[in-house]
């Protein structure tokens, strides 16, 4: 068993009337744990090697804790300790590899990761995630199967209360799983399980972030980031700015932000920027869009589509409020820029 | 009693303490009745025909229970067994015709009509509809008359709790009275009871949609869908994109989306769009806007209002990057769209 | 003490393990408190003068209480009489002047002042207020530190609740402290507590009202009101449209609509506005904008920086959808304009 494994986490979620996991809590994920705690827990879980997710009953949790506190893994014995008293839904979900996964708590298990920034976007294998992630009704009492919904909010009436239904989507709102340290997220419902949202970021009414997708670093995010997009040290979205997903319509580039740029209010991103760029407010630049590229005289030195900026470092994207020409302007680098994008041509 | 009759339904709700409905929750509406089924309760309610709605004690509930267990309406049955044991306010709603509601109650059914798919957007006369709907605050406590919220938030206070205000809005979220089949509404809040949202339709984060509004069947919702306006089968609303409603701004025309449509992220639309219409993300077309028609050679062959393509199919609408002029492209049909905008000029 | 006072108010709170103010809620905060009252007040709380907040045990309260009802202050006696029978830390907050604040409590004050509608936006000093107000996670167990956070939500899951958190921020959302009269806020996510919103005021969907920002009167707010901003009555502003903030990036010029202006959907803005002013759909409106000024038969009279508009009123913006050019008609007063553009050059 002494191989080194991806990864493991005890968790605690909600089933649906037919015993189907809807989804799961682990409150201290681990990257890459030590071979002497795998071991240990293998031991007492029946862990045979792979993938896999075992459910915990009291007894076990209760020898784990005892483990856990003579390794002086103390806040593991914390959630051991807790978790035995429960008489929720309990597992132990352990990755030997990073392969796709393959059941509802794996797929769990993954979101955690980035969203505990134990891994970045793109730096762990959600391949037919969708279909793991079983949709349910997040609501004020909890995880629950959108069809057993009605008579539940229907007892709930009777007796006074309101069932009050969040949302009804495959992913949950990554905050009633982890708040990551140094984050500000005004409205926690518009940022999913699975996103990474670096130290320093503030996400604002507006900010939204998908799953697979964040912030490296200190960040103020008033737009939408998509899912696989990472915005770099130091950048800030705008209100209401889009960056184009890759998971419906757009293009197949993935769009990304490098360090210190800004997207401005109401903008919109379709290709990938270098560092220190600037998206004026209101500008949408798709891919296909044509460009004049202007020099620091301001006098036009190329037409090029945005695409074939993709990348590209200090430039200034703006339209022209009375030509409506979309103009391109590079205070550094104008020469350099011409003779790099000709290159490749 | 044996006339057809529009609908019915019995549920639950809430009064202020001047004891007047703040909202009513119906867990199984019915459209047309069939007449056994409203002969049976009109005698045990005391129903004398046309629109009313009638309260219920739990003796009138338990006669109903009984005859919908010998009639075998078994969710019915269900109902009146929950409803019977409740000490909330509770109701019969009966609509003899489809005539604009008179009642709180009656007004709440015909959104509830909307939410289940039982009638389409402008399929049920709602005229008024505003002035019968009070202005609640929907809390973590259930529905509360404004005016008696002060108190009510201080005393949960005292005792430690929070009484939280999720809106103060005329009109709840959907998702509180009934969450339809094969949908996904990533954030609850921004759906409004009365909404149609057709099977296989995804509602982002971003994503808006009003009351007598709707989709018809799957649809990737990003954008605001206004009252009034019906998305197509498989059409789809990019992240932020604005549709035009008719209660404020705007013109009188209601707008809608046909098929297989794409409105791109932060675009917006001002006019009804025919089957397979694409607008560019950040595009704004209001109807007022001079739009230069170009053929499949992309030579122009005439220069429009926005406002006379309306509701025309196989339409892609760019602004020109290099010149700043509103284009609509259109592959299958230029020459017969030319003829066809002259022939009404 | 009979020196004119600034405010004083009653509140309940919550603090963290470490004693630390998290937040104070002020049921009935009073501006420039009566001579007499403050008097009693202080008397019974041994209040020394200046800025001060003071901790109330039950004794102190329920002296207050009697107090209060011989001065037939019913609503300040119910106050009291509602927090002497509670176990959470109470505070009376006086303050003799409008200074900057210097403590949570004082800090809390200011912005129920303005979301009580006592104070205007810039009407009282917030300097320094940034660093007063801890980042709380605001939950449905209600204030708690970022730091205990983890903890109480496992304890939760174990028991089989859901402890959700709604939004990590410096600022809550102002309804779960005040909801002023005549107003519709329909997701109360987005507006913070110390935003001033005007009576007659529809905040729907998309709308946003930050702190220290507003609407005067009746006003339909379907995008977003940054900090700073005032909106004048009858002001509309359409479905995701921008102003600029002063916060980040923008400019340092505060930004402000003035009475019936119309702000479209997907705009923004980032002039000052006067009155009557449109700006169309989907128009960004930066201050560096070089926009053509048309007289009423639609001649270019001039070409100036948007900036040197400012706060001028009866002017629509608009792009020209054939040239792409950015415009500035005006209906009334465009000889007027053009000479009071050249006068300050």
């Amino acid at each position: 068993m002494s191989t080194p494994h991806f990864s493991l986490a005890i968790g605690v979620g909600s089933k649906n009337r037919n015993g189907q996991w809807l989804e799961v809590f682990y409150p201290r994920p681990i990257l890459n744990p030590a071979p002497a705690l795998l071991d240990g827990i293998a031991r007492l879980v029946d862990y045979q090697g792979g993938n896999e997710c075992i459910e915990l009953d009291s007894k076990t949790l209760h020898a784990l804790e005892d483990m856990f506190i003579d390794m002086k893994q103390d806040e593991l014995a914390d959630v051991a300790s807790i978790l035995e008293e429960s008489d929720r839904p309990r597992v132990i979900t352990i990755l030997a590899t990073d392969e796709a996964p393959t059941s509802t708590p794996e797929a769990y298990l993954k979101l955690h990761l980035l969203s505990h920034r134990l891994v970045k976007p793109h730096g762990t294998n959600l391949a037919g995630i969708f279909s793991l992630l079983p949709n349910v009704a997040w609501t004020s009492e909890g995880a629950i199967d959108p069809e057993e919904l009605p008579e539940r909010q229907l007892l709930a009436r009777a007796l006074g209360r309101i069932l009050s239904v969040h949302s009804v989507d495959k992913f949950p709102k990554m905050t009633d799983y982890v708040v990551p340290g140094g984050v500000r997220i005004a409205d926690t419902a518009r940022v999913r399980l699975g996103a990474y949202v670096g130290e320093g970021t503030t996400v604002m009414h507006e900010g939204f972030i998908n799953f697979n997708a964040g912030t490296e670093g200190t960040s103020m995010i008033e737009g939408r980031v998509s899912a696989g997009v990472m915005v770099g040290e130091g950048s800030d979205l705008g209100g209401g700015c889009s960056t184009m997903g890759t998971l419906s319509g757009g293009n197949s580039v993935v769009i990304g932000v490098g360090d210190n740029c800004l997207i401005g209010a109401n903008a919109g991103l379709g290709i990938p920027l270098g560092d220190r760029c600037i998206i004026e407010a209101g500008l949408y630049l798709t891919a296909g869009s044509k460009v004049q590229v202007l020099d620091d005289q301001r006098k036009v030195i190329d037409v090029v589509k945005a695409g074939e900026l993709s990348g590209k470092s200090d430039l200034l994207f703006r339209r022209n409020s009375l030509t409506g020409t979309l103009e391109c302007l590079t205070n550094k680098s104008a020469i350099e820029l011409n003779n790099e994008l000709h290159a490749h041509n």
